[in-house]
Formats: C-alpha cells, structure tokens, sequence
C-alpha cells in the first residue's frame, strides 16, 4: 500500500531531550536488497563513567554511516556486526563537549563525502546519511543534535523534545501527542516503543531488534541498554495492548452524523 | 520537527474500495508558498444519474493537475475555485467503464507531461502529479485505480481496500488497523476523517475543509457528497475524543519492565 515513487527508508531512529535524561532508540536491520537483509548496529556509545556518555544513531547508505564512525575512531574500521565496547579511543572520547563532537562528526561527514560521494554519484546513487548525537561530558549540560548529510547540524532546543532520522512519520503523531520536556523517563521510553510499534508495522523493513539506551541527567554513565528482539515479552505486550486499544477507541468514537443517508434506499 | 530534506507535500487524497461501495476524500488546500495559500477543489465528480458516478481526486502540482483535468473535459479549462457542476461534457462522461476511464486519464497526463515537462525541468520542476480514479458505470463493477506521473496506473483488488496519495504516511495507520473491504460505508467513512486528522495534526500544511463523498454500490449516484469545515462540529469532536483516548490508551499501557533502573540512585 506504498504508492509514492522514492528511496525505500530502512532506518528508523530517535532522540529525546528530556528534562530528566536522555532516550535514545533506533532499529537494527539494514538492507542493500530483499535477499540481502541483516542486522547492523545503529546506535553507538563512547563512555567513560564519571567523565562523558556519548551516542550516536545513524541512518541512510550503510557504508558511509560506517565511514563516518571509522574516522571518529582513528579510522579503525568496525567489522560487520561488530558489537563494539566502549570505545577507548577517537575523537568522540577527547571533544570537551557536545557541541565540538557535533562538529566533529560534521567534519567525519564533509571527509567521506570528499572521498565518496563523486564515485556513488557516478552510479545513480545519491550521499545520504544523517545522524542524531546526544550525550553529556562533565561539567556541561546534556545536548542533542541531528547531523545532515551536508555535514551541518542542528540542535534540539526548547520547542523540541525529539528528533528522528529516517523512517520518522509513521511514530510521530504519538510522540507529538504524549512527549515534552517534562515527560518522565520510564513513561518518555515506553512512548519510544509504541512509536516503534508503529513504524514497525506500517514499514515492514523497519524491525526488530531495537537498541534503546536510556540516560539519567548527570550520572554521565548510561542507566539502561537494553537490545529488544521480536519476542520480547514487553514488546509484544505493547503491540497487543495498543492494537487492541486503538480499535477500540476507533469504534467508541461517534457515528457519522449522517450515516442514516448511507443506508440501502436513503435518497441518492 | 521535520528533519527530512524533501519536497512538501500539501495534499492527502484517500480512496476505499469497499464491498457496500467507495469511499472519496481529499482536502482542498494547495499553496505556491507561505503567503499564497487557497482553497482548491482536488475532488471532482463526473456523474449521470442512474448511468454512472466516476470521482478523481487530484496531487501534486496544480498546474498540472488542473490541465490534467481540462484535457478530460474537452479543453474547458477551470477557473479558480470554481464549483463544478456534474459535467456533461468530456470523456469521462463517454468511456464505457472504468477502465478505459483510468487510461484517458493516463493519456491526459501524458499529452501535458509532453506539453509542459520540458519548460518545468528548465526551471528546476520535477513532473509531480498523482490520481485516484474510482466509480462505477452500469452494467460494470465498481472499482478503483492509481494514476502515476507517468501515465501508467494500478488497480485495487483482493488485498487492497484502500489508496493513498500525497502525504500518506500519517494517516496510515489507523486504516492499516480498521479498514477491509467488508467494513460498512459509515464506519469506513468516519476511519477515512480520523485519518484525516492524524495528517493534518502532524502536517499543517494538509488541512479544511475536508470534501467527502460516499458511494454506495450500484446506487449509480453519489450517496453524500459533503464539504467539512474547520469548525465542522463532528471533525472536532471527533478530534478532541481521539486525541483525548490516545493519551489515555497509552498511559494505561504497563510500564517498562526496567522502569526503576530509571529511579535516581540506581546502579547506572
């Protein structure tokens, strides 16, 4: 039921700025064709406890996403699936806060696309990727970003409590509904999944597993990770519940007021 | 919070091809840019009582939509804002069904791609128009097609109770959850508003009045054909107990399973 011409979105990924912490989610599944499917990690920590959280979610053309993170760690290419520990080296554990990580992972982006981008054009294909990066380092206060493919960013201010990359409208009307920056964390995170939900089920490329890292203001060591697969119980919890919910509502909402002149033999 | 790069869209037109009938809605709003927005009509009904009802709804660039249309009526181009009245002229009021109406329509797309795609490319202009095309002529079946830019179109059928056009994503969803080809014409019709509000809660640029039109099958007229307006009293009760119930809905779901690791103190 997908009719509009365009560039299949695999990726979906999401930031929040919230009062009391950071919550950030993205899927895991990657694709370069339909027999070609597997599961990349998108979401990527530099830690150090006590000193800085760093994340980094990443969406668009898999290979450059890789490139971008590989020059911010020294260029030590990751392997495929990799699951990388936190990170003892790279320009990300050295920034003195997030703003100069923003520019750093701008400047990751302009030095890819110097290298890349001529020869991707010449094969039909465009530069795209984008990231949101958020974190704290001692002494500053918690920060979130979104990263073009131009290697400019933005900044997550008083008027907005999220960022998505990626596959972002069918998980928006919830979080357009329910998140602020007052919104709690437990309550902000169990949105993050609906919104998830969601996408999930409207984009079947969008999948599980999903990587979701929750931070607590100024513990400056991320409270949870946690990777959700499909069979998590929560999950599946989530998805029943809310399914059933929103059918319910749907039908408890009032009739068309003319719904009698839809009737068999009602004037035409 | 749109973060995407790309064209915006300010249409959503949606289609349902229901086993009682069709279900036709559009909004009406189009814009060249922020200080020149207008009330356009993206429904239009070719209609002869008791011998046929074929309803196209109309996005993407008006010019081109509008001499999309013209073509089909016999070069009578429309005025602005202007009422159509039920045509008796053109070649959708002479095709023998409905299939020969979706490739007059192809073929009007293709006759202006060719007058006017050229001067368009020049000025940076992609070629960007979409059609849904549904109705029924006696002695056939109903049925409902899209017509791309390009002229070709596709049909809808066993696993299809619905198209969409323009900004779809929003709206998705709920018709996901609800919508089958045995679902009756009133709740079909109050799914088609609440996906409506979904759209314009989340894209402002899609908004009132709404057109609605209802056919029931083989009446060989419209049923209800109704313009809703922003302050239309059902719209917004139907906004205020959705919206309302959402929030509810998702603040009964259970709690993440780790909510407490959140608490402040907590092991990080």
């Amino acid at each position: 039921m997908r009719h509009q011409k365009g560039r299949t979105r695999v990726t979906y990924c999401l930031g929040m700025l919230l009062n009391d912490g950071l919550v950030m989610a993205a899927d895991t599944r990657t694709n370069a064709g339909v027999d070609n499917v597997a599961t990349f990690r998108k979401l990527r920590v530099w830690e150090r406890p006590g000193e800085r959280v760093i994340v980094l979610l990443s969406a668009g053309n898999l290979a450059i996403t890789q490139s971008v993170v590989a020059l911010l760690e020294d260029s030590v290419r990751l392997e495929e699936g990799d699951e990388i520990a936190p990170a003892s080296h790279g320009r990300l554990m050295t920034v003195p806060g997030l703003t100069a990580a923003a520019r750093a992972v701008g400047e990751a982006v302009r030095a890819v696309h110097h290298r890349d981008a001529a020869a991707l054009r010449e094969q039909g294909n465009d530069f795209i990727c984008s990231f949101l990066l958020a974190g704290q380092v001692r002494g500053g206060p918690m920060r979130l970003f979104m990263i073009y493919a131009a290697g400019n960013y933005i900044e997550a201010g008083e008027d907005t409590p999220f960022f998505q990359i990626g596959e972002t409208k069918y998980g928006k009307p919830i979080l357009d509904r329910v998140i602020s920056h007052e919104t709690p964390l437990a309550e902000a995170a169990k949105c993050a999944l609906v919104s998830f939900d969601s996408t999930m089920r409207s984009n079947l490329s969008v999948g599980p597993p999903l990587d979701l890292l929750i931070y607590r203001r100024d513990s400056l060591g991320s409270a949870v990770r946690r990777r959700l697969r499909a069979d998590d119980p929560y999950l599946l919890t989530l998805r029943d519940q809310w399914g059933e919910g929103v059918r319910r509502l749907f039908h408890d909402l009032p009739d068309l007021p003319f719904a009698e002149d839809l009737l068999p033999g009602a004037p035409g």
